[in-house]
């Protein structure tokens, strides 16, 4: 109760008694309409840096902590969410092809499209849950692996956020600053880089708040002694052309065989660069393109996918819906905007998406945009191709795609990486 | 989840919204931490005066409402909690004699001393739970009854407060007028009269303060087709001279007989007429006055006793704790201020207050106030006289009345009433 009016005449919080609060709600101690009333109070208030850092520690105690420190330059990534985001399989590979060690957990998907873990399982064979002592060995043998949650890290976040998710409080910079952060600690890695996603599909719908969220991640990092630095990256459209766990896969590969979108490319070298020049492995952006490009991360992806029983041969022979069908422009001109989020839902829809929690995927459902924004086109052009099967949810996605391209007269385009925020 | 989130927003409810979200709560709907998290954010933003009105209206309509049509002037009187607070006991009758029905129901104490419930068993034979045909015969009959709850009244008020009693959320106008009103519009009555407590020991701590929530108030019950006026009186001691049951009761009879303290008379006076004036029973306060003087209130009073039970022999003859003892004053000067919470907290410690639901009172304990606000007292002189059994409680209540007196240079007195909004 004193915790609560505290904050509700505005005042900061120490960190015992965030360790009390939160530490008495993870125990059942404290109920959830009183954690309730508090985050709302969060909301108004708000939460100073040094508050803000000392939530995140006591959420990252919450739970255990990875201990990474037999790994050489131990780093993590994570992304605020994107619609066709597969970085993780180019850069985890990249990384370790350099030097890093990438011990990495990752959740499964709920919304729209699947999460990593799901993507890797379209290659045939590959285990994404790994126990502890597997996870470890890879990390140490191979230099990369990703695998779901074997430990409970940070408890306490997945307590909060499903509070926060039931009453109206999910939207605040340093609950979710804490939130992001809390996992992180917890993994264990040293540098850590952020991709937070900017645009109208993003939970950042501007600059100025992803600034301001990516900036409060790194004072978290700083405070807890880690090194932090964030990239601020565009979302007016889906990541490279994939969306879909098989078909970003395959886009995935043709990245690290030195092909693929040029925006994934981009994206992919920024934030191994961010992340590999703060460890001190590299000292420019050249060095990263290079090792993409003479097959050192593809050999790296191969030797991971198969520590972890995939079948290598089958990387570019994965199962991908065989029916397809093309969403087609309505008018000529420059593509301006691709509706991000409503494409991902059109693949949820086809049964590439989670309604609920242990919902199964169809892995080979999905959608390959055709143009990019600033693309000229013609009406009647394709502007999506949906892989589906049959009729299943076709109609749907259809009509979730109606109206989700803006075609503009004149050509414009922003640029994909924003600014970096270290 | 849309209703957290408007109000997050600062966007005012329809009643259909308000409806739906506090019927759900009531009904078990809507899960207690989703409504914390609304409270608080009606704290942060505030409600509008309609919207006010329309949460009232809600909440008086979850559970029954009492139907008073068959009675003459249906009258009511709620007080924002005062120590020493005996009014509705001389109040009751003396409306009833001039013509208006009383039929109050009443809670019990919960706290420093009990409520008018308790206070009223200090008669020995008095029965304070009436069913509601004895309660509405006696109404009729006699022209006024006071019975704790026979029915539950306002439900939502009772969930949402322990809801906001257990979030930090009390403090709130919106959620204090409609909490209060939602019981006075269920309790049927058609004129109402508010005696809002204002100082050191009050809920409302400025004269402003107090105010706004009058106003809500008034204007809830405008909206409801109630007249309604509020008193705001000062509380920087306690009223009259007794604190505790059987002397409270005492000093009422005291009251009834033309006599009493002055600032009981005052303030019986006050709200006596703001009431018969707005139901067109009076035209001044000196029919008030003279129905005390003259008997007809203590008749009435005695006939209400008998009516419940009690045995009218026995009010000049209550049990009193036979021991006493003085707290005296340590220096000299006028009295500038006695806090009426510690001597409130005094007697509770001597037992006659509930530290929890169902605990028994002693209704003999007390305190009395030898001294005024603007009395001249020498130190030595005693300011307070308890009424205790033996040891039981008694150095508690003497170090809780430690400090309790501000003695002063100057004279200076603050009148009773403050002011009326209508």
């Amino acid at each position: 109760m004193d915790v609560i009016l505290a904050k509700r005449r505005g005042e900061a919080h120490d960190r015992a008694t965030l360790e009390g609060f939160i530490g008495g709600y993870v125990r059942g101690e404290v109920p959830d309409y009183q954690v309730a009333a508090w985050l709302m109070a969060v909301v108004w208030r708000g939460m100073t840096a040094r508050e803000t850092a000392d939530l995140t520690e006591v959420m990252a105690d919450s739970g255990e902590r990875l201990d990474l420190a037999e790994f050489a330059h131990p780093v993590d990534k994570h992304s605020t969410g994107g619609v066709g985001d597969k970085t993780t399989l180019v850069l985890a590979p990249l990384l370790a092809a350099l030097g890093a060690s990438v011990a990495k957990m990752s959740g499964r998907g709920l919304g729209h499209t699947g999460g990593t873990i799901d993507k890797l399982e379209a290659i045939p064979g590959f285990r994404a849950e790994l126990d502890q002592a597997d996870f470890f060995r890879q990390v140490r043998e191979v230099g990369v692996a990703v695998t779901g949650q074997t430990k409970a890290l940070a408890p306490a976040d997945g307590l909060l956020y499903a509070l926060r998710d039931a009453t109206g409080t999910v939207a605040s910079l340093p609950l979710i600053a804490s939130s992001i952060m809390s996992k992180k600690l917890a993994g264990g890695a040293r540098t850590i880089v952020l991709d937070v996603k900017v645009g109208h599909g993003a939970f950042m719908r501007t600059q100025d708040e992803a600034r301001g969220l990516a900036a409060a991640m790194v004072a978290i990092g700083a405070h807890a002694g880690r090194t932090v630095r964030a990239v601020l990256s565009n979302m007016d459209e889906p990541l490279g052309f994939a969306v879909g766990h098989a078909l970003e896969v395959r886009e995935a590969v043709a990245t690290l065989r030195g092909g693929g979108p040029p925006d994934l490319r981009e994206l992919v070298v920024a934030l191994a660069t961010e992340l590999l020049e703060a460890a001190g492995l590299v000292t420019d952006a050249d060095e990263v393109e290079v090792a993409l490009d003479d097959g050192r991360a593809l050999r790296r992806f191969e030797r991971w996918v198969a520590a972890q029983g995939g079948d290598v041969a089958r990387i570019d022979d994965l199962d991908v819906a065989p029916d397809t069908v093309d969403w087609r422009a309505d008018a000529s001109g420059f593509l301006a905007s691709l509706d991000a989020q409503r494409v991902g839902a059109a693949v949820g829809q086809l049964g590439g998406g989670r309604r609920q929690k242990g919902d199964a995927l169809d892995l080979g459902v999905g959608a390959v945009v055709r143009a990019k924004v600033g693309d000229p086109v013609n009406a009647g052009d394709a502007l999506v191709t949906l892989h589906h099967r049959g009729a299943a949810g076709l109609d749907a996605a259809l009509s979730t795609l109606e109206g989700a391209a803006v075609i503009s007269d004149r050509r414009e385009r922003r640029p994909l990486i924003l600014e970096v925020v270290r």
